[in-house]
């Protein structure tokens, strides 16, 4: 099994953005028939993507959201509204291409890559990729969700999966999941990394009441309590308090950074991950692009804790990569900006 | 010159949305494979569409943004950032394809027309289209910025606009403007029908600075001192304080109201145009689709009073359209759902 030292050695790999690229973008922008600075975070997005790639307009038409699914042992706990068995069904709908994830990622041109990072059932399908580490994670309010070696390897494989999708020509990602109980997790997280309490951190999820979240709140102390996790091991605490699908989407955070690619990250879950990468390896964040704003309580104080800013306000708390992939639509609205905007030379218009 | 009763005799033409359309979404919604309500917003366009074109998933792959340009008088008093000179400049730079609206519009797959509703320049271009009632309007600091009789040929004249483009087959519709000078109208048409100080909303434009947008204060609170404008009399407001643009977007979102398209509301002039449209016809504002929630002050204040709810969070202040045509995105996203997600039944997906 691959080790702790290991994972470092790809960390490494992640460099700080291309600086002469981004000022290179802004002054194309200064150029353009606009006020300056007028299309706001459009502009910040077409400066990112000029660091992260090295091109002042890449074309980032081949595009992968990379859904990765798990099952929670503290699903015995009763914290979610839909039963542990939705998890595998899911992939399965992912898989035959009825999901959301795949009609928004068909609007979008991103292909869907669905991976069982431990899902508790046995999935055979020859679209499914199996990077199965175990069938589940344990109960975290008992002992440890998953081994630190298991983490390690989760980690491990999303990151390598990412570099070969790099490696076939995807220039950019998305991130997604599905695991019923994951909100629990996601929340556990937060709460130990992020600067939150357990009453901030946890939601209504897929839709429980407010007495059960009151409940989830207490599931996830009782999990912190039991395992101890320090917000200086942000390793150990993905192993205590996290899950398989999100140890993979960190390995997948950080792939795409050592990639020079962008990625998009979805809700909650998936910030909760993008929070562990950011933890594990400062430098990843520059390459992450914020979504949407999900309904479930504590992301906009996580996106927050991250650095990211929300682009898309629609109150979706369905998770899967939905908003992620919603924003390639943006992401492309502002590549074409730097390709196909005249500048006022061009154009004979007027400065200010 | 048509008058005000045939004004009121197309807006009788705006009936409320199909109610039968909009519960027959919403079930469809519910067996769809997802948590109910879980795509928050996008299920509330789903069923809007469903309601204003009385079908469950239109086919709305036609699309135009019309883009309406005209001048202010009140550029003599020093509001803006840039010289008049810019909005004909800025008209050939559409008509060319090199504007941001036209980059974004072909990136969302919908056609721009460009209309001159009352440039202060001569304009000739085979793409033009003329409905110039005059030669920008007069400096309403000093009097009317247009007759009543003029700002209802603009409406009457942009109704017929979006009526003809709606016969040749466009199903929904974005709106777009270009005026140097008119967030200065708008806010002052927010400060008599929106319910906000002047204070409020006036912003600082296309990038004024403070000191200047406290002038621009100023010369609104004047121009409303001057012409006395009403809120009982959104017509006479829209003479006395509005823009010949705004009067012709006042006309497409009626008019795409009573052929029952969906249209979709840009930044702070767009919606000041919906304020007008909708103090004039409440029914119509059924029609309408919030976009973005502009960096210019009062555009919060201002959706509010509509009622709209933006999805696109990205300090945008650019105008032309340039917020609605990325939403286009996003209500092509609620129909695929309506159209591809696979139901709990056809999925084998257990509900809650």
């Amino acid at each position: 099994m691959k080790n702790e030292s290991y994972l470092m050695g790809l960390i490494e790999r992640i460099h700080p953005l291309n600086r002469e690229q981004i000022e290179a973008a802004q002054l194309h922008l200064n150029n353009l028939t606009k006020p300056p600075g007028s299309l706001g975070k459009l502009e910040e997005i077409a400066k990112q993507i000029a660091g992260v790639t090295g091109e002042i307009s890449a074309d980032l038409s081949k595009r992968a959201v990379i859904v990765m699914a798990g099952d929670h042992g503290v699903c015995e706990e009763g914290i979610s509204a839909f039963p542990a068995e939705v998890t595998p069904q899911m992939v399965l709908n992912f898989l035959s291409g009825g999901a959301c994830v795949n009609v928004l990622a068909r609007g979008a041109g991103a292909d869907v890559y669905c991976v069982d990072m431990g899902v508790n059932a046995d999935m055979v399908h020859p679209s499914l990729i199996t990077c199965k580490t175990r069938k589940g994670t344990a109960n975290m309010t008992k002992e440890q969700a998953m081994t630190r070696d298991e983490a390690l390897a989760a980690i491990i494989d999303g990151f390598h999966l990412t570099e070969k999708l790099a490696a076939d020509g995807y220039r950019m990602f998305a991130t997604g999941e599905m695991g019923i109980g994951n909100t629990t997790a996601s929340a556990a997280l937060c709460a130990v990394l992020g600067n939150m309490s357990a009453d901030e951190a946890v939601g209504l999820g897929t839709g429980i009441n407010e007495e059960r979240r009151m409940h989830k709140v207490d599931v996830v102390n009782r999990a912190i309590a039991c395992n101890t996790p320090s917000v200086t091991d942000p390793i150990g605490a993905l192993a205590k308090v996290g899950g398989l699908e999100i140890a993979g989407l960190v390995g997948v955070i950080l792939g795409a950074a050592a990639n020079r690619c962008p990625v998009i990250i979805d809700g909650f879950i998936s910030s909760a991950a993008a929070l562990v990468a950011a933890s594990i390896a400062p430098q990843s964040a520059a390459y992450m692009i914020g979504s949407h704003l999900s309904q479930e309580q504590g992301h906009r104080k996580l996106l927050e804790q991250i650095g990211l800013s929300p682009m898309i306000h629609l109150d979706m708390r369905l998770g899967e990569g939905t908003g992620a992939v919603l924003c390639f639509h943006l992401v492309d609205a502002a590549l074409r900006v730097m390709r196909e905007m005249a500048t006022f030379e061009s154009a004979g218009v007027s400065r200010e």
